[in-house]
């Protein structure tokens, strides 16, 4: 390109002020503010200061204010915001914060925000919340109601159902341009979205559905049924979220209609509670590649006893694991004590193979994630693992045999015990490493569980293994 | 809840059909009918085929006939679908494909697929394309719109310039309800989004946004300066696209607006491209937990050299801090050999520590990532898991203290030795697991390189140094 308009371009993007340091700056000095007024009860002069802010920083500046000065003083900030601004803050909590500030308040405080509060984000504190203030909530609700937030509430965890909010807009087929934007403007405040309709028959059957883009450009005359697209595309109310969060991507969507047997319309999800299950679904993934009981609490929010509870079992586990390549060290003591220079390889050979496998099974985790791998893809995976392991193999292998020989002078024959056992185990490791969470996928277990520690500890019963078997017969011991 | 209303629900759901499975099967039966047709060059049947499903399918289709027919065949069908649903299905393409595809067809469609392609998914096409193609599509391009390419051509990677699309509605506050709609009607076909429109001054500077909602539940008398919201989040065009899809999560943003310096309004992005952001920069922490060099090819299809390239850095620099693991063993050869034994119990102490590591490192890992855990709460980590390794490890050594008496019958002395070494090693690298993820983000490093194969290597380390310590002490060799 022009050189000279690069250059100039190169100078105004290095003029360029950093906006995250400015907002993360603007925010802490925000924060420090509010806790100077704190200790001295300036309530009212705090709660001007948080309304400078919008709701999303409101939230998050309570919640901090949770963290340093307890959760008291933050009820009592959270109580003098104005109401409708309450409701929205409120929305902003993490779950714990929700339950926890219910549970401080008074039944007249709780039952407006759960009044004004969008539906979906109801049923989630509801599922959260103590028995005994559910069934208060529930006792003011009318009968239709209570029916519907029972519905909602039984939906399985992590299902479409569970996402899902019964706020849409639903037009008719029949309706004109003009009655539907007339239809949507009455509805627009009872409704999560209103950027994408949907059109019902009389049986509540979806038949299409229609962008508020797509109404907005066209002439007022035209009739919806014309207009609206049949080829959508929907997901029943026990589908896994997962799932759904994968024809999102797909279909770059802003909003997703759930539909019971019967393709009765029940609910949509919209993209931002999508946001959210992306990121608890790649937290579970974390959770499990680290050998850790899957669990949507905070770190830091967690206590001891949980963390201890969600971490215990897998390190035992995989404990025992290392006691079996441990009783075949010791079935090989003698010869070992023999050659007991074999020992300080022992570690290398040990932490490449974990390594060369939580390499491939991380990828090939990553890969069933985002839709890259398929269970039918598993020759190829295999072969391709196969060839990256004997080229990574043979090179490492090779450094180690120079390096035994003339460095360590261990003689030929221990560096090429240690070279062989190299190869074998980069490649043995790569493989076992790739097809591991293909097998669990097939299985339906969590491919993620296959990864680091689990492949770590077998590859190591493996390269033990493999060593020994290299060092009788090369060494002949 | 009611027990009837939930045997009634639980009922209902067993009959739940498993639409995740029966959109499976239906793409599966459609691409087999397409890949009968191909060998039999029934093409125009194929289109036919093709044409039943929606263009984020069709690009699928068309992509799973490269793998299994090759290119040619379905660059046959591409050409061969209407101008205007090719376009959309060219959108949905892989970026790899978007390029073959690009190599492949006439510079005349070219420059159509261009011409109709949403801005940021042209600049996107056009950075990866080799530079005597952009040459001659630039070539084509008026100068003004050559100058706008350039500019956002030059944006660095992974940036916010990069990833905005210059096609956003603007207003005027001046404008009244019923102007801006009229505007908005005009301005849709050429827009990425309607839904947020955005109020610039005369010098082009942000002043407001105002919500498509919010103007379709106004009077139309009303004027945009009064409804639009001036406390709005935007980002420089500089800011990091972790740091902007992190914004998108917190305000539930379906657009966000990118100012220069001037608070000039130069562009927007869209939630669609940011659900494509979160997955790549999830893979990227994926790669480098791994040990693995970041990239942004599928697994499937990179070269192996490319995947040896990758990998084989990593493994080297990780062999290499095993042999000083080895040379400390090397050292203590003699005194191993006279209790050989203890040699049994080194991958047990090795592979607990390493997995005792790995599980605090990549909870850190996760918490920096989602923001959770924070730089200001590293004591607070620091003390939990503290905790958590004392308990954790207290038991672990028990448990093995007992085994190696009554079971292995090994002696007080090595159980002593295996079980405080134990305590220790899980205690050191469940402190130093969490840490390094904190010290790497301090050091403006990826947390996510701190995870398991450097966590193992560097706890191998220690617990070998602390396993002699112990042994010299305890057993006085």
């Amino acid at each position: 390109m022009n050189s000279e308009l690069e250059k100039e371009y190169e100078q105004a993007l290095a003029e360029e002020p950093d906006t995250e340091k400015e907002r993360d700056d603007e925010y802490d000095a925000t924060l420090e503010k509010i806790l100077k007024l704190l200790p001295e009860k300036k309530f009212v002069q705090a709660r001007e200061v948080l309304l400078e802010n919008n709701e999303a920083d409101i939230a998050e500046l309570l919640e901090d204010v949770i963290d340093e000065e307890g959760l008291d003083k933050a009820i009592i900030l959270f109580r003098i915001l104005p109401k409708d601004i309450s409701v929205d803050v409120f929305s902003y909590f993490a779950i714990d914060t929700q339950v926890d500030v219910i549970t401080a308040i008074t039944d007249k405080e709780i039952n407006f925000i759960m009044q004004e509060l969008d539906f979906d984000d109801m049923i989630d504190v509801l599922e959260e919340l103590p028995a005994n203030i559910v069934d208060k909530i529930l006792a003011k609700a009318t009968k239709e109601e209570r029916k519907q937030i029972n519905t909602f509430l039984n939906y399985p965890e992590f299902s479409a159902g569970s996402l899902m909010t019964p706020d849409y807009i639903s037009l008719r087929k029949s309706w004109t341009v003009h009655e539907a934007l007339d239809h949507i403007r009455d509805q627009a405040l009872e409704s999560e979205t209103i950027y994408t309709c949907y059109v019902m028959d009389q049986g509540r059957k979806l038949i299409g559905i229609i962008s508020l883009r797509r109404l907005v450009t066209a002439r007022e005359s035209q009739l919806v049924g014309d207009l609206m697209d049949e080829d959508f595309v929907s997901v029943g109310v026990l589908e896994d979220q997962e799932s759904v969060s994968e024809l999102f991507k797909k279909y770059d969507l802003l909003a997703m209609p759930v539909v019971d047997k019967e393709d009765r319309l029940v609910g949509i999800i919209t993209v931002d509670d999508i946001m959210d299950v992306i990121e608890e679904e790649t937290t579970e993934d974390f959770q499990h590649m680290a050998g850790v009981a899957a669990s949507t609490d905070e770190y830091l929010d967690m206590p001891v006893w949980k963390h201890v509870k969600s971490r215990f079992p897998w390190l035992f586990f995989l404990m025992c694991s290392y006691m079996v390549t441990g009783g075949i060290i010791a079935r090989f003591q003698d010869s070992l004590s023999a050659v007991i220079c074999l020992v300080a390889y022992m570690p290398m050979l040990n932490g490449t193979g974990g390594n060369s496998g939580s390499q491939a099974a991380t990828l090939v985790i990553r890969g069933l994630a985002t839709g890259d791998i398929d269970l039918k893809d598993a020759l190829r995976v295999f072969w391709k693992e196969f060839r990256i392991g004997i080229i990574v193999g043979a090179a490492l292998s090779l450094l180690n045999f120079a390096r035994i020989v003339w460095l360590d002078k261990n003689g030929v024959g221990v560096a090429l015990t240690v070279a062989l056992s190299m190869l074998a185990i980069v490649v043995i490791a790569k493989c076992v490493g790739a097809l591991l969470p293909l097998l669990a996928k097939k299985l339906k277990i969590d491919p993620a569980l296959m990864a680091s520690p689990f492949i770590a500890s077998l590859t190591d019963l493996v390269s033990t293994l493999t060593y020994f078997a290299m060092a009788t017969r090369v060494l002949g011991i």
